[in-house]
């Protein structure tokens, strides 16, 4: 069924309210969920000015006909470097290996990109190629920074390319910091439980309404490609924070067997849009309930969009924003500590936290455009 | 994601438990929605053998890998006509212009059809191809009979060909068909929502849970090919239930300009099974709430699957089951008629009529299987 | 099961962001959906200042632990008049009978009103105490203007109390006014389908998720309140938006036989919110879709927020904004016009409505605080 | 919302459809979900003749009324005991300490129970009296036999009372027994999510649709009272499931300290029916592919209703239906053993297995009437 497209609605001579000598930027890819939602965020930031949105199919089309609810008028172009000159920034939302390719050539172009695939996420060359197959751009990987904003700050301020994070490792890895930096994790189980969107702009039996409500569904059991993007992420803050050869060649984390062994599980459940981790901490010692709070108001109390809630939070809480919430208990009974993060995956889990990424990286309000 | 099969469960040399004699059927197209319900009924049903279904993917994948929920451990196969010699009848679930052909092949082994599909719905062959285009096996027509069981029981009893009428047509002719047949009908707005697998098997926008959630879309806007179907039937129960020239070359009801101009209007609501048509009758003569009664109670008291209730009716109620439930008033504030029908479209509205036909036309009591 | 609250977060010394001497508003009855969205748009509005959230239940406990993606952080209190001095402007969020007075009281201390009880929306007193029973301040009907904004704009800007119109009005005068206008409603069906936020903060079988899901069920049949309200406005429409004396005694519109009855139905569907109203006219003279388009046009290509499209909308292309989108067409086989008109019923058909009439009546851009 | 009432439908005229002799049974508590599900099952059950129903609300109104799709139309009427000589069996749906008073009351009619609270589920007194405080009715406790099926099906055949389990135990015992019965587990953690079925008939902000929909909420974290129930069920098979004294004063299995504690956590998800337990075991040991296999085979292959499975198995798979389907895997990378269990909460968690264990009881096929 075609969605309606509405008659007047400025069209693209209406001019985007951006400051002038804004960064520009493009979105690559704006056809699927992620991409679109990429520029929303960014047609309606204050200090971004979005240059062009690129897709595969649906060329022509404004990105508002293809997304009523984004009002984007911006028609989708076929992705061409020669008339992209001049642009400063891009957000590229590919699948993996389609990325690394493009987003080699965007930094021929000396533009900074922020790419959503898995393409730079893993410092460990070996460990990409064994859950995805030959590295396009291996060469690349020493520009990339992991795009989780609370924990690389300072590094993507000034990086050239920007992983940004899975979403269940977005969840997981904020939900499970403030214990990995200490220590405390022995073992560890996280259940993940993830909307529909989760599985994109697809169209199959998993998406279809009549197959996916009233349902509840185990996926790639056992082999989740975020666990050891999970992993990585642990094991660097458990090494506090000091990767010895960060993101490029050399960081053999997870082949030098110390890091953590992760058990990750995801699950589709019937909503749009919507992730919660919930972890289960076999702690290295007794921890309290007081130590607890203590260690996890210090890693996130001056978070902007990290918030500590004192009951277990749901994830229509933080739908369409750029928050996690997160809460976290000892169960005396069993001697473990369980940590319940939510965010919405598309947006901290994907796309508001690009526009995050690309404000760090432009000297901007961490917030502008977010709130 | 693959959905689970489960490991013992039978196979095909579980016995299915029938009757001695039963009359053997196949289910042809099974692989949709409809076709898959209706050799889920058969399956169960203690007075017919299903032998056989198939479909033109997942061949040798059993039904039920397809479809937990419907347990029929036979295999999916191709249809091979040589091979199916002894069937006394079977369903066909396929598209519009795909069945036909077929249903002529199945009546040269002398099986009886109940067909899904709108080959056979309409009487006048050039109101088929206004809406359809072409007519396969117009040869065929003189055959066929309407099959909304509670308007054509007699003549469904003997019929080689029953044309399984359309979901929309059998909620809206069940609500309409007491007034009609007293001539009260001057006007009427059929206004009616259906849960998304009223879209089948298909996967697309319109049926990904991310687009089809938090969504109420109309469709097929004054051009829906159920609106012939409609009004042919009102026509038919206006002259009495007479037809001139039933189902076949000749019965020009609609050219001849009798008919009433129907307006139907469909709507996508987020659910998955059930249907409500909301009609709104302008009457020829003002008609007290007393006289409505008498005559929704003299058309439908002996039904064994329409109720009639005191209070508008919720899809809910009969999800799943072959009821129709009926809800009239008469507004005296504008002094139309109201009717509420509610049905299950895969049920009553596709395959648990089908079944219904199958069990008139074989002489079983009309709800074997079916409670 | 208690929804958590934030650990920072602000709290109320966190200042809002709103200009010097912005207005001072109030929002009474801010714990039901609909209070709570407009204290929600006000705190995110540049222009006014939020001063205080009142309530009968939950006193003391900040709005943002109720709503959490609402994130407004004062406290609620009991409504207490005496502290309320210096107050510009209120909305009030009662349910009928009950604002009446409260929106006098507010009156004596100078604020002007947006209400969105049914108190202040029909013209006739009859009329009102007929479906509504006694008004307790009858006094106050000819302060009041009608506030749908797109029709009464003038007035609104300066009237002392607004009522807020219902939600099924907004869509459907929205979707009839261009062809009331010109006398072209000979009679008409509005079919209105509903989420199940519409229902309000209300506990009972009609929100449970699992009597609401896979449901569809018509309402107050023959009897919904704001069908009254729709005819006066259509009428006062008809008579060129030049009402004898409006919203006060002695406009008998309805009285004076003057108006159309109109047909029309309500049906809960399973989502949250959204809401269309499908209507179906019967015209008094033939209208070809050429004028169709342009009477559409004509009345609303310079309304911010209408927005006309050329096909039929779903209510998630206006999910959680104060848009209206309309598609009319021209049915040729029955002669009839077709308008789907989509809002949804919390922002457009309530709160942001409501902020939408707050800017017009201070003069701000209407638009502001709400894109 | 008034749901609607079937005019004709038999009424309790209508003869029910048992053998002669059958067994009398009642249904107490048959207004909430449980209860009302239970009644239906037994209603259509060829075996059992369902003789009254009864409750504490909607007195006089018959069944089918509040749950139009639960064909039963017995009039609700208020326990009296004294009308209810002659009764063979009863299920109580009544909440925890409410319903020991009338098991034991039906007891001293001679009626054999089975009772879907938690009163009679766990064997240690102290541990009842520690998550629900006093118990009503001590001296009932060695009459009780805990009535997961698949593990006390001997005992139940000959029990007074049969305590039903909760729904999360079936889902966890019945994945994790094979493991506790070859002393596989050193450690579980079990999380489960659930449909909103599970809170019940209950109206509140847990319930309404526009609160749970689109939210995945952790609920009761570190403290639900099934927790118990699993321990001690799982230590009850690693003794071999020969417990000292079962059921009974003295049987303080957890209070010996012998048990493992089991991180249990349930969620609520948005849909209707339908329960999930995923459970990650560190084994006492490697445990290979293929012992895993073979351990699960060994324990289930004869049990009608529990299906193991060779994919992830979604919960929609068992919907409305009496089996347990389950898919174990062996994680290479963590070591660990997972069990994925899919109920119906309702159903198999709730009433179906109440209906499985009566069959038990007056030795009848096991899935009489539930297929």
């Amino acid at each position: 069924m075609a969605e309606s497209s509405p008659a007047p609605l400025g069209g693209p001579e209406a001019p985007q309210r951006f400051a002038a000598g804004a960064p520009r930027v493009l979105v690559a890819g704006a056809t699927g969920f992620a991409g679109a939602l990429a520029a929303h965020l960014l047609w309606r930031h204050p200090r971004f000015e979005l240059v062009a949105v690129t897709g595969r199919s649906d060329i022509g089309r404004r990105l508002h006909e293809l997304y009523p609810r984004y009002r984007v008028p911006l028609a989708i172009e076929q992705l061409d470097l020669a008339r992209l000159e001049g642009i400063d920034a891009a957000i590229v939302a590919y699948p993996h290996a389609a990325a690394a390719p493009t987003v080699g050539s965007l930094r021929e172009l000396g533009a900074r990109v922020v790419d959503l695939s898995a393409d730079f996420r893993l410092a460990s060359l070996s460990t990409y190629e064994r859950w995805y197959g030959v590295h396009p751009r291996p060469d690349l990987l020493a520009q990339a920074v992991y795009g989780l904003t609370e924990l690389h700050r300072e590094r993507i301020a000034d990086a050239a390319i920007v992983a940004n994070p899975g979403c269940y490792p977005t969840a997981s890895v904020l939900a499970l910091a403030p214990l990995a930096r200490a220590g405390l994790i022995a073992d560890v189980v996280i259940d993940a439980k993830q909307g529909i969107s989760g599985a994109g702009r697809v169209y199959d039996e998993t998406t279809h309404l009549s197959m996916a409500a009233e349902n509840i569904v185990p996926y790639k059991v056992a082999a989740h490609r975020h666990t050891p993007e999970i992993e990585e992420q642990l094991a660097w803050v458990g090494r506090g924070g000091l990767p010895e050869e960060p993101n490029g060649a050399g960081a053999h984390s997870r082949d030098a067997g110390a890091s953590l062994a992760v058990q990750f599980q995801a699950h589709l459940v019937p909503l749009d849009q919507g992730e919660l981790a919930s972890c289960y901490v076999t702690p290295t010692r007794p921890v309290t309930a007081v130590e607890l709070a203590e260690r996890f108001a210090a890693a996130y109390d001056q978070e902007p969009f990290v918030e500590l809630v004192d009951a277990p939070p749901g994830v229509r809480e933080v739908r369409e924003t750029n928050f996690c919430r997160i809460f976290a208990a000892a169960d005396e009974h069993t001697g473990k500590l369980l940590v319940f993060s939510a965010i919405d995956n598309l947006w901290k889990g994907t796309s508001s936290q690009a526009v995050q990424n690309l404000n760090v990286m432009f000297s901007l309000p961490e917030d502008e455009g977010l709130l």
